[in-house]
């Protein structure tokens, strides 16, 4: 690296061999202010072009800023010419103010005069342009002749696509996401814990479990914290949150579904009442929501100039329906809103299936499970009715949640379970728990597993328990519904389906 | 729930039928200043003691408080000496001074005269006395004849186990290792990622991997972030960390390994030299400790109650070595010591390890591995010559790293490579990486690794790539060796080892 004050230009192998003093400037603080003065830079130069023999203009990207700068002379200009897009660059130049703003770069009103260029990571032919990664949606619905990157090209080369502004911001505000869960969750007397992920018993009824080889026997990939959770809380830990991977061995090639995600969850024992809970829950999104739009207005506005989408509209404290008065407002409303779709379907294919979603609409009984077709639509009326897209429904029927759920006190058909929608889609499912050992055990042999597997957990609940409750969070899909995403897969960095491990 | 207004005493099974207007108190917040307040407290009866019959004494536990309450009445003393141990009460009372101390309790200064007790879950009888799972070790070295609670009698029973005081603690501070970790990386620039530990292939050389079945093919569970870390950084993330489970196959029953753990991972680009990251390494863990020091003080007093620790001695910046200097270092002041172990010791089976040992140390070479207990070895002499017991030995041998590991650049004898000691136990592991995709596929070959195994890797590096290093923490090891415990069980909620899946 000693040939830095020798020569002007040149590939350098970063091994570590020397320390040196050069002064290091961010792309975004390149301003008309230090004008004259003299920066060292480190960017992709994320495209270069020669002008004649002697000239070359190259932009240079650096987080979410970019740059103009000018290489003079036939030798440096000939090296920097020659840089395929991507490659990392040193670059030694002085700030200068342009004749006209650069329009092309976020920096506009100033330009580097470049002195040095060293090629420190140089970059194979690009698999994917990242302007067509980058490319807005809209215009390439509007534009056929657009290249349009599919989402399978996009996670073959996921190193590239995430170089993408919006999808740099995608990740901030997944980042984002956590650190205001544990913000609020620790202001409010919560411990994180981790538990394990490796579990003797396929824990909550065996389906939809991977099997580990586990030195000649079987372990299981825990499907959520729940059950560990629950334990913490009885060994006087009174509120506990987790964030860690949920494993689901589920066939679904949905686009909300994966077999590997980002569990958000909390549990909390309460005194009275297990909607101490829920009050938990919604300061809790209201954080999250409040605080992205507070923190990260830049991340959502370049995430928006790609995927264009409308502010979440929720209120705070949030709308709360019982499940009953749910169901009673999709068959009210549901029907009039199915009826004009029909009108304006152009298929027949597109008729039969309104048709047939608006046949059981109609019929839907109080305490049948609600289909993710009948949540989108009861999305759709909530936003029209009341104005919001954060809502919770409270009070589901029985037969829907599982065997540890604690029946209502009052009707035992329902449950003190609840699920909290964004934008139509579920996020979160919760309830308080059954916190009687014979209790818990009798409901789970009702409903056919096997107790001896799930013992310990049983046991946790004798030695004197509390009530409480809890609920888990997909942390990928609050991601994706508080941006309107089309897809869960573009919320995960490296995200895992049937038929995806890599990369 | 309607009749804790017109009964004094009985069962209440909450199952959140109503809300009252029941305002709670803490029993830490139970002092001398609230004398004659009537207050309602929810608490662990740990244990009752009844003296004649119409009085009855309760020793009440909340978090790491506890408090005396009197129930006076033959039929309320009666059914609160019924009580078992640990079972779950709502007590409402009347705040009053003793005439003398109350020396068994925290709260010494004040009493509670119950007027109300409701038992909210009662306990069955305890499979293990939690005066028994909470003695002192000395005390139990001193006096054979107490119980001493087995490491996996404590397992088995974890729930009851983790509700002493000091385990209670050391859940603490794991949880603001954690914090703590995320704090200072957050204020240096550092975003959190979360990658997938369900994997396509055996990545990092196929050894000690966990299989998993994947809808009829196979998957691995990761043991380690390490690839996609370093993915995450050429997709323009400069700073990175992830806290999440680490999965390793390895049958070892050592006091320090276990099948789970939680790894804390780090991973940024550097400018010239790794050593920018050994820079941060070294504030991170400064302020973990100097953090644990100032806000844990309670849990730290309570923890040293029954595990008696001497506080870590520790300096900013910390001692750094090259693997050189350490074993010429050992090779010089070991044997000094070793052979003054081999004076003191009492069977011929002692005296043949230490003498074993004294014999490779004596010939250690410069470039050879260092055993588990020459590291044990080398903190004992650095904590007499330094008085430090952190410290980082850099530049180890090649044989000794992983592949993507950068060589000297000077001397490929040697590499980029480095690794934090506590106590004399490694707890960070860590190097420059190689950033360069065809020297890491040289590399890897060389070492017997397929490379079309770990292709996706091998070409994030393809498309124009930043030098870069990093390191894994091992979040139970730190915090097993702050505190000085002698088992890493000690410090995660579940363990597992080839022997343990269970609870």
């Amino acid at each position: 690296m000693a040939e830095m004050d020798k020569v002007n230009f040149g590939n350098l192998f970063i091994q570590s061999e020397m320390k040196t003093d050069r002064v290091w400037t961010t792309v975004r603080a390149l301003t008309p202010e230090i004008e004259g003065k003299y920066v060292w830079v480190r960017a992709r130069a994320q495209t270069t072009r020669k002008q004649g023999n002697k000239l070359c203009f190259l932009e240079l990207r650096q987080d979410l800023a970019t740059v103009q700068a000018v290489a003079f002379g036939p030798e440096i200009a000939g090296f920097a010419g020659n840089l395929p897009d991507e490659s990392v660059v040193d670059v030694y130049a002085k700030v200068a103010i342009p004749q006209e703003k650069i329009k092309a770069c976020t920096q506009l009103d100033v330009e580097l005069a470049v002195e040095k260029v060293f090629c420190i990571g140089r970059a194979a032919s690009l698999p994917l342009a990242l302007k067509d990664a980058a490319r807005n949606e809209a215009e390439c619905d509007a534009d056929p002749s657009l290249v349009r990157v599919g989402q399978d090209v996009r996670l073959d080369n996921r190193v590239i696509d995430l170089r993408t502004v919006a999808h740099q911001g995608i990740f901030r505000i997944q980042s984002g996401v956590c650190a205001l869960f544990r913000e609020f969750l620790s202001q409010n007397g919560f411990q994180e814990i981790h538990t394990p992920k490796l579990i003797g018993g396929a824990s909550e009824g065996g389906a939809d479990v991977f099997r580990v080889d586990y030195f000649g026997g079987n372990a299981f990939l825990a499907q959520s914290p729940q059950l560990y959770k629950q334990m913490a809380l009885m060994t006087d830990m009174p509120r506990v949150f987790e964030i860690g991977p949920i494993f689901r061995s589920e066939k679904s090639f949905t686009h909300r579904h994966m077999t590997e995600f980002t569990g958000l969850d909390l549990e909390m024992t309460f005194k009275d009442h297990y909607h101490e809970v829920l009050e938990i829950l919604d300061g809790l999104f209201n954080h999250i929501f409040e605080g992205l739009n507070k923190r990260y207005s830049v991340e959502i506005d370049a995430i928006r100039q790609q995927y264009g989408f409308e502010d979440l509209k929720w209120k705070y404290p949030c709308l709360r329906l019982t499940f009953k008065e749910a169901i009673q407002l999709l068959r009210k409303r549901g029907p009039g809103i199915l009826e004009q779709r029909l009108g304006a379907a152009k298929s027949d294919y597109e008729k039969g299936i309104i048709s047939a979603h608006l046949q059981s609409v109609k019929g839907h009984d109080d305490e049948d499970d609600i289909s993710t077709e009948d949540e989108k639509l009861l999305g759709v009326i909530i936003r029209e009715d009341y104005g919001e897209e954060l809502y919770i429904i409270d009070k589901f029927p029985k037969d829907v949640r599982p065997f540890y759920t604690m029946a209502d006190p009052t009707d035992p058909k329902w449950t003190n379970a609840y699920d909290v929608f964004l934008r139509g889609e579920e996020i979160t499912s919760g309830a308080q728990r059954i916190h009687d050992p014979k209790m818990l055990a009798d409901k789970a042999q009702s409903m056919g597993i096997d107790v001896s597997t799930i013992q310990p957990y049983v046991d946790a609940f004798k030695y004197g328990s509390y009530p409480h409750a809890g609920a888990g969070i997909g942390m990928e899909r609050v991601v994706m519904l508080f941006l309107n995403l089309p897809n869960i897969r573009k919320t995960s960095m490296f995200p895992r389906d049937p038929k995806r491990l890599t990369p």
